[in-house]
């Protein structure tokens, strides 16, 4: 995904093609016949598309605070996919602070990384993506990502969830929505904790991945 | 809990009342300060009673498909509390299949564990005692084991749920309702499980809580 | 079930406990191995606690208008079940009414249906059974009689259920739901058609269940 | 309907005017007074307008997982009409897996059907009429196919529905409105069956068909 | 009705078998053949049991306020049902002010009639019949006087329904739902108005009456 | 509103605008300072709004069927309005049926009516003036003709609601809420009736009014 | 209120009739024509029925964390009225926990005031009233205690009622309920506060209530 | 705010940039460093983005009726901001009297104030503005009002939320959503009262801002 296309594709379901296609091409020059995956928030979604379409592909997958399930569009959600309809630096703080449960320990950094990720932003090439990926209305855009529970119950990976029990922007029930429509699951819910379970509980975390992978868990 | 009273306590807030002591005194006599705790079923909620009254005493808790939330008691529940209403070995194999949501790896000794149950329960004594802590309206058991909310919220140790997604006897709803109102939380959900974690996730249990312990994860 | 026993039992699981070992015994001592079985409202009740404690006996199974799943007493059951309470030839009449969608063909002979029931009905034995199964609160009866869906899901047999669209006794919900719990179903409803299946549909009820036990259908 | 209208009509309303003046010239033309009808899902509901607007050439009715009533567009639905959006071999494949409750009947040939089919749908008259039949928003197609219930409660004929119970392109409770409204109704449901109840369920539907239209059932 | 029983029928189904017996020998002694019938509030429903009972007796009727349809108990109801559990002249004097819209027009008697209702009711006899009427819990009773709606579908009599529609007793909802279920069925309702049509609306009722009685309405 | 401008003003408000101007023109013109007022369906909604903005120049009034208060848009009323989507001789029949309970009084009439209708409906200027009233989407025409629950509780006239209450295109329930707002109110409800309140129960209907404009009822 | 009758009044509603006759006695006694009035929790119930039976006799009202409308009995609130059937110092202790919103500042008095209040509570004359006001089911005392609507919007008193955002004792929504049906009324809400506003916003408590009473607020 | 920009920002949200940039400015230019504030209406949208985004300017905050949570718009709310879609001096009075609870105090000199706003809104500067804030569909723009709840927990200014209790713009639902999100909040709601508590509750309200202002209450 290093490169934005200078006509980008319209509409989030072009955009899952492209990368799910992607993904296979980049698992194929790897000469990756068969690999774990990890898929975090929209990366959930596109994890699960993956595991419907090319199964023999993927091993066991772990989802952190995925979408892929329905649910109703959060307005901290709703704010950070429609950043570019009112950009700002004062935005771009606003969201940085909804992805942590406990802001202070990011207090001290929120301006510089306010700073550096709306410089970021500024970038055309990255804008035209991204408004291309999250027009609205973007209820539209959850529900295009949705696996079909008729698709779901037949992905027969082991499949750990993982959630901030505090998430604004994902919100935890829809993990609670995939674990009753995924046969082989495990699920694992921080509390205290928003949408970035790998930065807020990051030992715990890491020692849950490995626990997993290693078939332990 | 060694011994059946002769004259038991009437009504389960009574016997939560000897139980929570009995701990108490247990800790006192082996000169324990400050434990670990893990709770199972019933015995969660009397972890959580024990947590309210005396939190000096507490480390770290493991609770599974714990009693002590509100929840809506199911046909099962009320089966499993109403055994003596109408004893049989039929019944006592029904309840067993229960716990299991794959009974397959218990089916060849299901006829031999139905029957020494059977026979352990048809003892007097624990009968008498068994009766006196499930009256009916067995709906006013599962609401007078539930801690206020102004009480949970309160409960400063580390407390990990752990429940089978598919239990049937206490749902799993039960944890989320937990996991809402305790303020230092983690969850940990088992796919095509039922109320027995220990049995039917035994490796991947007994590593959860290695880690949990040690503060690892 | 030929006669009334001088001391009942007392409540419904007790009767409950008392039909499935005098089928039991009956197929024993007629030497029948294993059987199809028909069961019409409460009788559906009873054929499924037969098919979750002695499946080995039991081949093709037809339940009509069947309690044994949740559903919210009515009105109508609640005064055919409480008939002693106040008994008389009219209220006699009003609940024959109540079995048939279109009154209109048993009309002529309400009267003489009505007088001959009230009198059997007057019938000390048969009033006492009758009170001692269905004391009153009579939503705990419905209860009661319900199987709990871990027992449900168990069940390996075919199950065939028939169902008025407009019984006012027993609701057909009640069948929409054992559908959803029992794994091997198939469900045939009537439409202008109220408790009486086999009378108002005669012909096509006769003819699906010949077809259902020959495995036509 | 052999052809495809090299301008097709817009929106499912026109196309419903056009499929029921043909079906009624076919009928025309083959001398045809009065017959039975079959219509399988979308067919279904082009079966109930002819009932409503032309009930004199119309025998007894069989609706399979018939449209037509209100229900709540399925994911599964809206990716079947939405094929064109992101056509793709492995998007056919996933489609066909859905019809089935149980894939592995068909698993050997899936790659053929899909392939086949796939190379049909690209043939650009079907993608044309296809499309102009399912415009987004698709929730919208399904409102248009409704018969409103005041039109329901008039149709006189003779109509059996029948559906699988687990169908996640129409859902069931689409024949149970239905059952409500119509006035001369029967309904069968098969367990562990999705929306091909006629392959699926292939000789109990044919020996219930026959039944049906010879007044047998 | 003279009369009070020095031993008083128990609950309320009983009283029902009495009034509806009262009744039809009252007619039979007055050789009336068949009559209209006006009831008000607990009238409202014997004449609804008369209806189901004895149809040949009856021509139209008219039911104001009625119970007779399934309600939430009020409390408003609760209390004058359980008046004598704390029998005072200032509960009468709240009672009577419930059953007026704007009680402004009795404002200058109410002390009056207080103390004359008090004083009647303080009657050993008219207490004895009353609280046998209206045990505890009193939803009990308002459920007992219901009729099934297996019987209501079936009452052939044209029906007039009169409510106010501020009734703080008997709620408006209840004339809608007996409307909903009566055959031949009109229904006046009355802005600004409480439990007593009759009194705040007098002259409207009488003629409304009148014209309904002479088929004009 | 005798012609039909030819450049028609777009959306109900600006007909609404033009309706009440219309009618606030015709009193002037006739010199009538005051008058009673009746509206039927669409024209109660006229009605109502007259009354916010000119309660002067209004008595008494009847409502039959009234729009003016939130409902969801039926499927009938949507079939109506958007008659001209799909207009049809066979659609204007299946419509004529909808506004009676029993069609059989209008049986033999019915293809008369439709055919005349049906011409009617094709002259041009008829449509250019429909089409303009009552865009898609139709819900929001419902919507607009709302008024508002401060304006309706501000109107002091009398105010007779008339409405069948098997009305499927403008359902029972509108009235019900109009009842619950307006201060002053009647409500008469006629069962087996449809829409055409005045047509279905005319005598008793006509004897209403008469009684109601006579301050009688 | 001063002493404790040797044997007290059974059940909510004889208790409430004693109070009202105490405190109308007390006002004659100590020659007081009118009063404004302030009644906390329970004492807020109080006053609303001395409301409603001698309005001449009262003022201005405060009614603070008020019982009186109905609500669903909390936990905690059942905990506290049945403090005698599992008395120890430790629920007495948790029980004073629930009235702060932040226990921190009564932490350091919590042992002793828990120890003084345990041993006040067991003073036999204490318990035996304490027992008779509030037996099990406790949902029915808050029922009894509550006022008909009907009386609640004839109050003509100004009333002010006060309420902790957070209490979980009587809940906020009673006074959002309360002020729904008194005609005239103002409502101050605290956040970050539990039962005892007084305690937590002295201050401003006090503050409030004086310019209430002088008319300013 | 003083002028109105030729070419608007489109969109509320532009607006609120507008708005927010402005205030900031002002401060600056006054050398305001941090000051209380009093956001009505719409205003006390503004109030919290301004808390949100320049917490260290503001001090203590009132805000009154505020718009900023989550509601269903009301049909009042959607009138006044679509006033242009159908501008008269009839609608611009319905408006007015909407603000207040009681209008009688207002009503002499409705004519003259309706005639005065009218005119003032025929301005085509004011009409450009206002309708480029309140464009179609005005869901969208109260949804566009609010702040994310991960926003409002993190303000921690004290707030005072004032409210009529009869709001029929915006509800009084709305103050009791923000009290639940804003952690340091007192709530005042007026009885009898519409969306101008300033001038309904003229004193009460001066009084209250005094008092809250100078931290008493």
């Amino acid at each position: 995904m290093s490169e934005h296309p200078s006509s980008p594709p319209k509409g989030i379901r072009s955009w899952m093609r492209l990368w799910v296609d992607q993904i296979k091409l980049l698992l194929d020059s790897l000469e990756i016949k068969r690999t774990h995956l990890v898929g975090n928030s929209l990366g959930g979604a596109i994890a699960l598309h993956l595991l419907a379409e090319a199964p023999e592909r993927i091993d066991r997958v772990v989802l952190m605070g995925p979408a892929g399930a329905p649910f109703r569009l959060t307005r901290e959600l709703d704010r950070i996919w429609g950043f570019y309809e009112d950009p700002s630096k004062e935005a771009m703080a606003q969201m940085i602070r909804w992805f942590a449960y406990d802001e202070s320990f990011i207090e001290d950094q929120l301006d510089n990384i306010s700073k550096m990720r709306f410089e970021a932003a500024m970038n055309p090439a990255v804008r035209r993506s991204y408004e291309a990926m999250f027009p609205q209305p973007r209820q539209q855009i959850v529900d295009d990502l949705v696996l079909p529970s008729a698709t779901l119950r037949r992905i027969q990976q082991q499949v750990l969830l993982v959630h901030g029990l505090n998430d604004p922007i994902v919100p935890v029930e829809t993990s609670y929505y995939l674990a009753q429509h995924l046969p082989r699951v495990k699920m694992m819910i921080y509390g205290q904790c928003s949408h970035w379970t790998q930065v807020e509980h990051r030992d715990s975390f890491h020692s849950l991945l490995l626990s997993f992978f290693k078939d332990k868990i």
